[in-house]
């Protein structure tokens, strides 16, 4: 790339402590920044810059003007043998759902499942990360929150549902895990706003103008598509609303339209947002069995690998190409963008 | 439609009736018929076709054959305090999926949430049937099931998944519920054959020739793509990845390109293709609580339905749709493809 000279990459031991330093110093206590830091780590080692370290800037404006509580006290309450709440205090995300991913392992170990929902958050970041920390101690993870109205409903002329990520993760027997981490739009607003810096069109049937016509054109874009296109996309809307009824309804929190926006200038920076979200862990043990369950995801992970590709083309397991991104960047370092870097102070 | 003469119609008490006498006579028993019978009727009351009354003439042979055991004896073993796996004993896969929804539902009741595995099934009809039948008892269900290959991996020349639905279900409050059963494939090969006869062109990036190049030619058609169409088909075939991994993988049954065909000439029609199937329930009780959930879907739904449209466009919920074929088939009968109403002596 062209500005490649102007990007700054970091490690990740030196990029973690500069997101500790910037956290603790907008306020988050030492357990909520760190749940933060491995969070924005696991999306920037990934690849997934868009929910990488470049949200530290966002969050510790929130934490400074008051949306976010820098020392929140989490309340973990079991309400069944499989089933808990975790109440964030309107704390930093990350901090809630990794706690709720470890208490779906912890119940999922007693009752077989662990279902978790999560009440009075903000902003986890990459819903992979927890789903990953799931299938980390050994189970099939699936994590998942709603967020603020960006998407037009199939046939709608407004945005609705957030970019709702649905997150997937499964282990596979020493190797990195599957891992599917899929926004149920087709892009997120990030690559719009790339694609109006450098002048590209979108592709179709992804974004759409004000009155929810489809648009190419990222300039006239207001709002994306959901997943599936312009014939399908039903389908996207549909898994949007899973993410909603699980993450919100089920928790009793704001469903997308009812959410204060996460960002924009005149948007409302001192009042906590209400995010719900939802961790589910099933552990093999209580199926076909954890060796069972090893040797099948190996095979199964070998058959998908190995299937022929078109001319041109590779296919991947879900999480093959994060992985890959995750070994050049242990070797090559984690980019930073230049706002970030001068944020961390890593152009000093 | 220009053959609508030729369409005959049934009412659902008349089909139910026939279709039980038609199983009966290939050898299924009382109760696993019975299951068969009500999956058959959920998707012919909603107008999903594909999945409806049709597939008779597919168990009856499969009976008739040995494939699938007219008598079997269900096993259900609970695993954990919130799992269970039901055996199927290669009975009719809608006897054994309906058990484990009803199972799902008893864990939730005590568990929070329950999490039930099917090993040795078949074909289980419509997914969204298990998922539905949670709903009714006023939980939150989720209904998969793996398929033999006929689907190209993003990038792949040839098919590897199957078509593998998700099936979400939430109650909403009195009204019919919100009900989500999509394949993870844009359109069911069923399409396929229907414009082959029509002589139609299918949508673009749905299907493929034999060499996973995209097609709009349905008589060239060998393969489907995952949703997502050409250029975000990696969230298609992830998802079919979710059916997979949750449904063979985790209950040690055969993976999308090992199972046997469910039909063709030559495929094997007597031995048994070692199906697994996942349901999971939760309760809104151990969550925001049962009324906090009912009164949140109600408004998510009118929120939703009153989100504008675009011209000439409307909004609706998941399963809107099938709930207004259910309405105009209670009053006018449900429609049968001639083949099918010859085989169950409609036309007599």
């Amino acid at each position: 790339m062209s500005n490649a000279a102007a990007t700054i990459r970091a490690s990740a031991a030196d990029l973690a402590r500069r997101l500790d330093l910037c956290l603790a110093e907008a306020g988050a206590s030492e357990a909520s920044r760190g749940a933060c830091v491995a969070a924005l780590l696991h999306a920037s080692r990934l690849g997934v810059d868009s929910h990488g370290a470049r949200l530290v800037v966002h969050y510790a404006e929130v934490l400074r003007e008051g949306r976010v509580n820098g020392d929140p006290q989490l309340r973990v309450t079991r309400t069944g043998a499989a089933t808990a709440v975790v109440d964030g205090d309107d704390g930093l995300g990350h901090f809630a759902a990794y706690r709720a991913a470890r208490e779906a392992v912890d119940l999922a170990k007693e009752a077989g499942v662990g279902a978790v929902g999560v009440v009075r958050s903000s902003h986890f970041g990459a819903a992979g990360a927890y789903a990953k920390a799931v299938a980390d101690a050994g189970m099939v993870g699936f994590a998942t929150t709603n967020s603020d109205s960006a998407v037009a409903l199939f046939g709608g002329a407004a945005p609705f549902h957030g970019t709702n990520p649905l997150a997937f993760a499964a282990p596979s027997g020493g190797e990195r895990p599957w891992l599917l981490d899929m926004a149920t739009s087709s892009i997120p607003f990030n690559r719009v706003f790339l694609y109006r810096t450098l002048g590209l069109e979108l592709p179709e049937g992804v974004a759409a103008d004000g009155d929810g016509a489809p648009t190419r054109d990222a300039r006239a874009t207001e709002m994306l598509l959901p997943a599936g296109g312009p014939e399908f996309g039903f389908k996207g809307a549909g898994l949007a609303g899973v993410a909603t009824v699980l993450s919100a309804v089920l928790q009793g929190m704001a469903i997308d339209p009812a959410m204060l926006p996460m960002a924009g200038e005149a948007v409302d920076k001192r009042t906590p947002r209400g995010m719900g979200h939802f961790v589910l862990a099933i552990d093999p043990a209580c199926f076909g069995g954890a060796a069972v369950f090893e040797a099948g995801m190996r095979s199964y992970l070998a058959a998908l690998r190995g299937a022929p590709a078109r001319p041109g083309e590779s296919v991947m397991a879900p999480g093959d190409r994060e992985w890959r991104t995750e070994r050049e960047r242990e070797r090559d370092g984690i980019p930073v963008d230049p706002e970030t870097a001068r944020f961390l102070g890593l152009d000093r």
